[in-house]
């Protein structure tokens, strides 16, 4: 297992569990994404904050590889590091993990961008600058 | 406020909310379910077992007041008591308030029966005892 | 089965079913907003438009009984009538049937309201006037 | 633009946008699955039949590019091709375009296989045979 700069605790809750008893797909995605914004919030960046200035924080490309399922009862982990990819392109690497014995659940890795008030990909400099510090 | 005899805490998440910027209406009810499934855990009744026996516990009505929205960043926690409504119905009273300053977010009543093998209205002996002894 | 004003058709999504193998509850909520808002546009009034001028048309009590459970696979369809309960609320009486054999699903009573940009009650006049002309 | 073999016509609904007022990045995973459970279904295979026999349908891996975001009142639709990858994995290669002027949103890319009732992965020959029969 890897050494991650942020941790998240959650649990499984049963309206995310589909008619095959697991956690749908789509639902890990939002994991992901509380997580990072999560994450964001504990370095200073409030994701809501920047979204009402319209300056959107967005995401550009998501692999995600599926181990194994969770399901009802459940508690995991979301272990997050990130690294600068160009100039204006940050990655996150997130993996979640079932806590009562670490079995790996997903490996996933965001490509993430900032678009400004004209729609124009841009990530403000106080944000790279959180983010590079913070790198991992 | 009320006295509750059951308590859960939790935070809204981003994905939560929606293009207003606070949390979609239907989400409240997944903050509901998640509390009751909680709440029956508590008192050792495993939902998703019954699930997996054919023993379906299943709302028959909901009632909620919408008093203030929850927002992005917002901590909430959610009160439940619970009364037999008839031999085969119990209800569960839950209301969501905004932790920060107890601002009362919605009240809830939601009816709850069950349903057995054969899809027909019965609640197993062994749940009507345990949220007897712990009516509130 | 009663007359309505309005009808939309839908069809479950797998990804809408719980471990139950059926609609989840919360669900239903996310087909009673989206009919509302198609609704309202088929009369003119742009429920994201409003959002964007910082009018918000909110729900403030929700009744809904469930009668019998979709699932995977079921196509449905949605009557809509409306009426107004003052000056400033309006009475939604949304119910779902399945579309086979025109099964009722539920039955829900919505009441809404508009916020001004000053977060105080209040329905913007055109709005008003489209509703009623439309009541049932 | 490409050939599909499939495709699917879709809108969005005002519940699936978020506070930046453009739909949720775990969406499109329900708006794909959607579109693959429907094209299962057109070619004789259902998802949920499977699943109550215990052959659950899974997702190992999904890549997907974000190319432009839809938001309220979009019309989109779906393309899809599916490619054999090895002996018990399919791949689905399914993208998104705005329906007015076939804009490019999403390109996916995801990657499927099967579970039998021990959890083994394995494929039911009459499924490879569908696929494979309307490989593109």
């Amino acid at each position: 297992m890897e050494e991650y700069s942020y941790k998240l605790e959650m649990q499984v809750r049963d309206y995310e569990c589909d008619m095959q008893g697991i956690v749908n797909n789509a639902v890990y995605q939002n994991y992901l994404e509380h997580t990072r914004h999560e994450f964001l919030k504990s370095i200073g960046i409030d994701f809501a904050e920047y979204a009402r200035k319209n300056i959107n924080l967005v995401v550009v490309r998501i692999e995600i590889d599926f181990k194994f399922p969770l399901k009802s009862g459940d508690d995991f982990w979301v272990g997050l590091n990130c690294a600068k990819e160009s100039r204006i392109k940050f990655g996150f690497f997130q993996d979640i993990y079932r806590s009562s014995d670490n079995k790996p659940v997903i490996r996933a890795k965001i490509i993430a961008t900032g678009l400004n008030e004209k729609g124009l990909p841009s990530l403000p400099p106080e944000l790279v600058e959180s983010l590079t510090a913070f790198e991992s």
